[in-house]
């Protein structure tokens, strides 16, 4: 298929979900009753933190890497990223038999860095207070003769995250479950807007929760305004993987067309939800891919009698970190 | 099928499966490329941790469960346990509409006793350096009329918890692996004697390695034997869910049939494989369910150039020593 819109249908993730299944997990849909009486409805977590590299990231960036041209790939990618995109691209890069650099802010989190540099071919770092990463990015791609693989503002990689939302809903119906609301993590916008699209056809009438950190949500703010908005550059939030600087025009432009409604969650919230997650699902989530769980066990939404999705969508969180959910993530 | 032999087959093990298939999660067969590189060899990791009740053991339950008649069923059921055959009895009940009594040690870790106090309908309590719980279990169902489903050494429970190896076997064939040997933790042997069966036929030529903690090898004592041994009364181990005191006729006489080979581990190494599966897989495994990953870890066996299965079969681990895991994992 080619990209005659200018946003994905279901047939590009279709396209998608056939060039990256060999290389991917399909993620469990997990159901817990005991989870189920804690949040008051039915509740299917897709348990992408377990993809392959932590996060679901990998899915897009496969499906962009694959579907380059050889010549293209092969002088090699870059990409920019908290890190989770980052480990998509470069292990995409790896799996199609190509290099990656990946262009990481000093303020990740270790294991992020160390994973970077066990999947890429070379970690650089730039200041996210000071340094414009983008710029940064083009330059080298610029420099190098390299592709630049956007995190989220692009056709392909919208695509390959909407793989997500199709799975999501194949494992619903084998489960016997209609859902009537979807919750998902949301910064640039791309599972979000993926997501949205393979939603659209099997449940049509469900609800698209998009999840951000408190204060910084400026999907929320940038579906109000209809145009992209930004995030201050030095955000305070334990959510590393979500607190980006802007959304992706694509993403909007999807997320536009759909029924989507934001919701915001704290710190203290996304500690208790990770506790949960370990608790009774006995998965590891990291802080940005715990927040839709955080939206929904803090009970933002009245769900009454509903069956939901929520999307954990990564697990890369460091141990320091988890030691504090094991200690202050008790608070039910 | 009837049980005309002494013990279960291929055909008993794709009957439990139908039984039971929409009410347990197929749980993922994971691989990820770092975790191939630290063992030194190709492994899948079936992660049965994410299995409802967070343990194998509901598998087996439910084959008994479903298997009893009506009318026996609506008696009520009792199980003794260190926590995750009761939790599967107690489930399974609640699944099959009937209730049940578990009965835990004193010593029981604190998330195996609040989760049996949410499903089962009575949690009783017994000394595990005085009393014998096959006595005490007894004693209750004669007194009751209930049915006491024990642990490991019945032919459902056996066909049950193989329904693990039926699903490995497809999954690994899904995953274009050719099995050279799987690890499972063992200590009644239910679980070990489910996989030998479902490994027999698919990939006859697979070593089958059962894994105990050290200085408590009572399966791999009665391999040698010809006869069920004992471990001492109160073992000195953080992997609570395998150190029971006997092992089960019928997986004996089951893993006496096959390839089976026995391997022992530490504390220290188990601390570790449950670091590795938190930071690799993402996934919260127990000290019992990551004892066969910690064998491969400890380097026990040479496997070079092998392709593997790796059972993690529960993730119940208190908050306390998944602490301590975080801390004292970090060996590599």
């Amino acid at each position: 298929m080619g990209e005659t819109g200018t946003v994905p249908s279901l047939e590009h993730l279709k396209d998608a979900a056939r060039r990256i299944s060999s290389h991917v997990i399909r993620t469990p849909l997990l159901e817990d009753y005991r989870l189920n009486e804690i949040l008051g409805c039915r509740a299917l977590v897709k348990a992408e933190c377990l993809q392959r590299t932590g996060a679901f990231k990998i899915r897009g960036a496969l499906n962009k890497v694959f579907w380059l041209a050889p010549e293209v790939r092969k002088k090699g990618l870059i990409a920019f990223s908290a890190g989770n995109h980052g480990l998509g691209v470069a292990a995409a890069a790896r799996i199609a038999g190509c290099t990656a650099k990946v262009l990481l802010p000093t303020t990740a989190t270790e294991t992020k860095i160390e994973s970077c540099r066990w999947w890429a071919s070379e970690v650089l770092f730039y200041d996210p207070e000071k340094d414009d990463r983008e710029v940064i990015g083009r330059k080298i791609a610029e420099q190098h003769g390299l592709t630049l693989i956007q995190p989220f503002d692009d056709f392909q990689v919208v695509a390959g995250q909407g793989t997500v939302g199709l799975e999501l809903c194949e494992q619903a119906i084998e489960q016997k479950a209609r859902l009537d609301a979807v919750f998902v993590n949301c910064s640039g916008g791309g599972l979000s807007a993926g997501i949205a699209i393979a939603l659209k056809t099997t449940f049509p009438n469900a609800v698209l929760y998009i999840v951000e950190p408190q204060s910084l949500e400026k999907m929320g703010r940038s579906l109000i305004s209809g145009r992209p908005e930004r995030n201050p550059v030095n955000p305070k939030s334990i959510m590393d993987a979500i607190v980006g600087p802007r959304v992706g025009s694509i993403p909007l432009s999807v997320l536009r067309q759909h029924q989507v409604r934001g919701v915001s969650v704290s710190d203290q919230e996304v500690l208790a939800a990770m506790s949960l997650a370990f608790k009774l699902l006995k998965v590891v989530v990291e802080p940005g891919g715990a927040a839709a769980l955080a939206a929904v066990q803090s009970k933002k939404v009245d769900l009454r009698d509903k069956t939901i999705g929520i999307v954990c969508s990564g697990g890369n969180v460091d141990s320091k970190l988890f030691a504090r959910v094991l200690v202050e993530g008790q608070i039910n």
